[in-house]
């Protein structure tokens, strides 16, 4: 089975194909420009080099959310449009899940922290078990990095950070972490669609997914704009 | 500090910049076209789609060998050319810990088998200790199949196998390992040129790198048309 992953959820943009134990190819790209200029040339150039033809793609899997509103709705359209001109299901990915699943095997506790601003992070906290099978301990969710260190704390567990938090949240980790606690390595500390594609083939072998119509992506809160239109709402009630 | 990691010594073809703790980009594929179609062209696209330029490199890491003799020629001849014109040094990295390197924090022994014909496989056998240090416990060499998975079972620890040896080897293992063992996701398994850009780092900041016209790859064994040689020469003898 050959399965497309795509995340556009953060900064990086990427795009991968996963034929059932190997992976054909990825492209994966953290650098300014924006995922409305690099996502579909991306892709393009990746499906040109390996020289498949798209139409061989049995399935699409997508980092769903949580992440930029922008990133994730730019990636929505570009998984929709596809899955529906193929004629293939949608496999909607945790993002934060997928960012965990790429410490395959870790020894340690695995909390990817994801930049949402204010103070917070889009996190959860995973680890692999004694036969190395995934285990979502918590689930994601947008959080304050103060509610995530002293959840870290009271587990009292060696743990690696990763995400695009990392840099964000590193002082606070460094004042306020009691346990043992790494940063992933560059290569295994953002998004990667191969992560998103080989989590996604775990779904879809449970049946978890979805048609290019019905996807939607996870925002897991509101936008600044639906945010500012409540509080005006609430203030001038 | 910005570094462009290659490799191009398996089926794997891949190229990635690393700026200090960020993967700037990453480009891989395994899929049947050679290296000297491949490998520039994708260098180019994703210097091209990060927008950066080639000047702004400070060294290139690359996969330095063992792997296929073609491949490990075409890595050498690019990296050669790339880091002359641009008077930046070369670091060499065994190609079997990079792809060890991959599964970082791991809690399992970690044995990669690159497949090396003739029932043999470039091997060696890494940890992550308690603290996430990388442990090259076994250095990297060609061996049999037989040798390495005795090895294994006198260690009687679980272990993650990777590389592309494993569908080589797949039932090999499955008849001889009296350990727990493990095969690497599709995302974590073959080469990538972001583990050899990241674990180049740590040679270079103990200044362990070379010149662009001083750099030769690491066979680790003569090629084909050598072993055919001295055995016709020890023939004639």
């Amino acid at each position: 089975m050959r399965i497309l992953g795509i995340d556009s959820s953060g900064l990086v943009a990427s795009a991968a194909v996963v034929d059932d134990e190997v992976l054909l190819g990825e492209f994966t790209t953290d650098y300014k420009k924006t995922h409305s200029t690099t996502l579909m040339p991306m892709l393009d150039e990746l499906i040109r080099m390996l020289g498949i033809d798209l139409k061989s793609i049995d399935a699409i899997a997508t980092a769903a959310g949580p992440g930029s509103f922008t990133g994730l709705r730019i990636g929505a359209a570009t998984v929709k449009g596809l899955a529906y001109a193929l004629g293939i299901p949608v496999i909607a990915v945790p993002t934060v899940d997928a960012i965990a699943y790429g410490l395959y095997g870790s020894k340690r506790l695995i909390c990817p922290l994801m930049d949402a601003r204010r103070q917070q992070a889009y996190s959860g906290l995973y680890r692999f078990d004694e036969t190395n099978e995934f285990i979502v301990k918590k689930e994601q969710a947008p959080e304050a990095i103060e509610d995530i260190i002293n959840r870290i704390n009271a587990e009292d567990e060696p743990v690696t950070f990763l995400g695009d938090g990392v840099p964000v949240f590193r002082d606070y980790i460094e004042r306020n972490a009691k346990v043992d606690y790494d940063f992933a390595p560059p290569f295994a500390s953002r998004q990667r669609a191969g992560t998103v594609a080989s989590l996604g083939r775990k779904y879809f072998d449970r049946e978890y997914y979805t048609s290019a119509e019905e996807f939607r992506p996870d925002y897991l809160r509101q936008s600044q704009a639906e945010r500012e239109r409540a509080e005006k709402a609430g203030a001038n009630a």
